[in-house]
């Protein structure tokens, strides 16, 4: 049995995580990093920037943990594809999911992405708009080198998973103006808008392997698990987290009224009138909201203990990933190795 | 020799055009409307819209010639294309369009496209930029049921051209913060923004009809000035036209300070104080354009014949279509049809 629960354990739920940097990737990763970097380094739009690809180089460039592409690398490796026929798909994951950065941060009007400003602070709405539809197209063209019925596969992959992407987007932004969520809605949601790119990653790795279609399908499924885990861990960060390590302003999703799954259990768990002030802090229009109403929020969410519900349902699904991992047919270091992977992704936000 | 030129002639130039209405689509024309027209009411987004589709099903019915859907039939019924193997790949064009539509209205902050509410005024800006990219999304989904090989060449060239098209939005937005642009770079310009994408209506027809790779590159060209002509009568029309018949308000282009073929002709052909007046008239700014105003820049364009000019050029690139009408190899009846379109097209706006 891998080590992946209690490893995680000590991390993601120590009372001292504010306080301290979060652990360093694994080394071996850095190999898939540094591949995915030079391989990203030698694309046009980075070599030669101009209008258009300024915005484009500065959001591929500008960090992030790489978490989708490694995903991609590992899992063609693990099903043994060659590790230089996964890089473009790893790269046009990487590529569509900063579109998605580019027009979600436009839409929630973020001022910061991974510590810097969004491209839509730094450059203009327009910028953003063109430089987040260009990316689209460029994760479809970084597909064009791979054999043609695998291409199609792909193609049409990525697409049916952008279209439930772009929904999950829709409702997250329609949730702000409803009063009440479940938590079914918002764990619907997060995986529509977040664990489908992780899901599809997987499976493209799966498909440069050349696994079966049922294998690809149980890599897509393990990947829908492993985005919800790493959307509901980022969702706790937002709210628990430290600015300095995480390149976010803590408490960003209070700020912008956000009902992510803290809100979602404090509204199941609380008390009538914790219930009531929880909606009236949420419901407030055009005024800036003060670092006293964050941490009255803060405050709620810990009474009704809805941080503990959440971090419970973070440690049911590291148990489930864990036990989907064990099921697989690869060699224990592999296991070890996506053990690893899946512990350091619930410790990180990208 | 095909009567296109003089056809035309009379219509496009007619000094009365401001007072009469356009005139109807040629009758053959309405059978490929009507097909495309219930092939798009069959789809799922507009039978079942909700969330994101009602802004998708709006702007797809939301009237509009369906020009490019029309080329794309018509070309594969020319190469001996079967008209019901065209109708996809003419709704992924007519898709991709839409999405164009929709985020360019937003960048440009247009009020009314077609006579109707934009996307972004009848709902707001999150949920153009959202249908927007569901749209570009759907344009390549529509392709799903063509076989392997034509699918991929249609995916390539979908992108392709659409990296183009974004390039041309993008410089097009740059041209309003430019004091001068030349004709050429203007030309440029509109053959990135607007001419690939009918390059690429034909093209897929051919594609359709099976012709060889030289002759669709052939049908590509012809699609380039098409949408040359197409884009720079829109730009006279702009300036000169009406406001009932064209669904927009006239002199729109002047009142946001777009510089078009106009206004680079007028750069060229005007005197140093009427170059200097309409660099002054088109680089104020917060102010609201009045109606003197575009008044004084439509007498710029008259004073300097930059309107002859434009006329003589889209007089010259209907000569040069009507030459390379003549050298396809397709029936007499055929060529009619196509120069019927091209003199129809030339007269009307989308």
């Amino acid at each position: 049995m891998i080590s992946l629960y209690s490893h995680s354990h000590n991390l993601v739920f120590s009372q001292t995580l504010k306080h301290k940097p979060i652990r360093p990737l694994p080394d071996f990763f850095q190999s898939y990093i540094n591949s995915f970097e030079s391989h990203l380094a030698r694309q046009e739009f980075i070599k030669n920037p101009k209008g258009l690809e300024i915005p484009i180089a500065y959001i591929c460039k500008n960090g992030g943990k790489r978490i989708r592409p490694i995903l991609v690398l590992l899992i063609a490796e693990m099903t043994k594809g060659k590790p230089a026929k996964s890089l473009d798909a790893a790269l046009s994951v990487e590529l569509f999911h900063n579109f998605t950065l580019i027009h979600d941060d436009l839409m929630d009007q973020s001022l910061l992405r991974r510590g810097q400003p969004t491209v839509h602070e730094k450059w203009d709405d327009n910028t953003a708009i063109l430089a987040g539809d260009a990316l689209l197209i460029m994760a479809y063209q970084q597909l064009k080198n791979y054999p043609t019925q695998l291409k199609v596969t792909m193609h049409e992959l990525l697409s049916w998973v952008a279209r439930i992407v772009c929904e999950g987007q829709r409702e997250d932004i329609e949730f702000e103006s409803k009063e009440l969520i479940s938590t079914h809605q918002y764990l619907e949601m997060i995986t529509k808008k977040t664990a489908y790119l992780f899901a599809c990653a997987l499976k493209l790795g799966a498909l440069v392997g050349g696994t079966t279609k049922k294998e690809a399908n149980l890599f897509f499924d393990m990947g829908l698990l492993l985005g919800k885990l790493f959307q509901i861990q980022d969702d706790y960060l937002d709210a628990f987290g430290n600015t300095k390590i995480f390149g976010k302003n803590t408490g960003g999703d209070i700020r912008q009224g956000k009902k992510t799954i803290l809100f979602t259990k404090t509204m199941e768990l609380g008390s009538e009138s914790q219930k009531n002030r929880l909606q009236t802090l949420f419901s407030r229009k055009n005024t800036s909201p003060s670092d006293r109403l964050v941490e009255e929020v803060l405050d709620l969410f810990t009474s009704t203990k809805a941080d503990i519900h959440t971090r419970n349902l973070i440690s049911s699904y590291l148990e489930n990933m864990e036990s989907q991992i064990d099921k697989l047919n690869i060699s224990p270091d592999q296991k070890q190795k996506f053990s690893q992977l899946m512990s350091w992704i619930s410790n990180r936000r990208n």
